[in-house]
């Protein structure tokens, strides 16, 4: 099973831009389940059942669920499966010898909802469901370009340690609302989204703003731009499948490989449209 | 607040080796509550209350809990505080306006129970009751530094799309036992993991086998490990203040900065004692 997909993609290097097939790695929830209980859903690169089988023996040994392989007698993969309902499902489900799992385990680990349909399109459908899509204004490449270097000056941190992923929110025009570093990249944006609500910059200017993350842009990057109306996602490295296509379809431009010398454009809808 | 904490560690640069206080980056527990009800639990870097403050606003609007800053009347932060079993606790409590969650929210999100005092020395604390410490051989640093080329021969989705991690799984003496990519870091060490231990390779040789990330080495990767029973963790990138404790509280070897050219030691304790 191939693990990446191709898009349509700009390619801007210097000066020239260019439309290119661009390989992107596929993202999709696996929800890992023992006996047949929804333990944790994770968001993985699919490469077939023998990836997924694994994926949920480690996951399960380092949470403490298993000790051991000897605890478990198989793992069922049913990976993009149609469920009675006709939708997409992925999951891992390891069948125990014995019960393994203290009530407790369940409360500290990681629940998810098994109420959906389990792939990478219908989270994106869900999400897509809940919010009005955006306007951002048209992408500045110059403007752009220029981002990264602002907020490389404020990552001392990494400078430090080279240990940290960054998040910055800029406006429309370019100035620096708000930049923070943390050891996760999630916990960074969430930090410079919460500084954005609590001055009030968001929601108001949303569409207009612009989040740069120092690493890739994943679903949940996207998303956390989404519910905070922030029109523009701008990464220094990759993104993903389900990145691409959640910022597609909900009106926010998506921009990868952001550099000084170029820039890869994976979604520009108002750019497209306007 | 620093962020940072100094430890001691020995860097290797070609054949010089010398003893460091090294600057690794803070990583610890952050409980995120609404109106007093966990909601969540992340791995942060400490910044001060702003940050939390900012971290809390941002993953509960990211998690849909709250639509706007207007949902919310403040935001607790009590941070490295005392509880009343004397133990330090980290936790930002956001105070809204009405009861904004419904139940199925819970159900979907990050459930964490928070019977132990949340702070990282409490995670090391539980984790170290949990398992038995590890005796695994010295460090052999020319065979150390010959992994990472090996395994970025594998590394063959990251080549086509710049968007993925992997984690690899060598015996003592530099055989490839394991291999994964995946967008999450967790997830292809818990690929090559659960690899491992379908085939039988852990935990039996548990000890003497070498864990290679191609990014950081946070907690949760060393957690992994010693839950694998891996005797041998290195990195690519940084390693994290709670990463170094856990592993030096263990018996696990830790290595940083893992390249041809040289590499930094955090924890090698059979070398110390041995």
């Amino acid at each position: 099973m191939n693990p990446t997909q191709t898009v349509r993609a700009v390619q801007i290097r210097g000066g020239e831009s260019r439309e290119v097939e661009d390989e992107v790695v596929i993202e999709e929830p696996l929800e890992i389940r023992v006996n047949g209980r929804a333990f944790s859903a994770t968001m993985r690169t699919p490469q077939g059942d023998e990836a997924d089988r694994c994926l949920c023996l480690g996951l399960l040994l380092a949470e403490g669920v298993i000790s051991g392989f000897d605890d478990v007698v198989r793992v069922e993969v049913r990976a993009r499966c149609r469920d009675f309902n006709g939708e997409l499902t992925n999951i891992a489900d390891a069948i125990t010898l014995d019960e393994p799992v203290k009530g407790d385990k369940w409360a500290r680990g990681i629940i998810s909802n098994s109420s959906c349909g389990l792939c990478g399109h219908a989270s994106v459908a869900a999400l897509c469901s809940q919010v009005e899509p955006l306007h951002p204004p048209p992408l500045d490449l110059d403007l752009l370009r220029s981002l990264p270097s602002q907020m490389r000056v404020r990552q001392t941190l990494f400078e430090r340690t080279g240990g940290l992923h960054a998040a910055a929110i800029f406006s429309g025009s370019g100035e620096l609302l708000a930049c923070f570093e943390d050891i996760g990249r999630h916990n960074a944006t969430d930090k410079a989204v919460g500084f954005c609500l609590q001055n009030g910059a968001l929601p108001s200017r949303g569409d207009d703003l612009i989040l740069l993350v120092s690493g890739r842009a994943s679903f949940e990057i996207v998303q956390k731009a989404l519910r905070a109306r922030v029109g523009t996602v701008a990464a220094v490295s990759a993104a993903s499948s389900l990145a691409v296509e959640l910022a597609s379809r909900n009106g926010v431009h998506l921009v990868g490989f952001l550099r000084e010398r170029g820039l890869t454009i994976y979604s520009a809808p108002t750019d497209e449209h306007g």
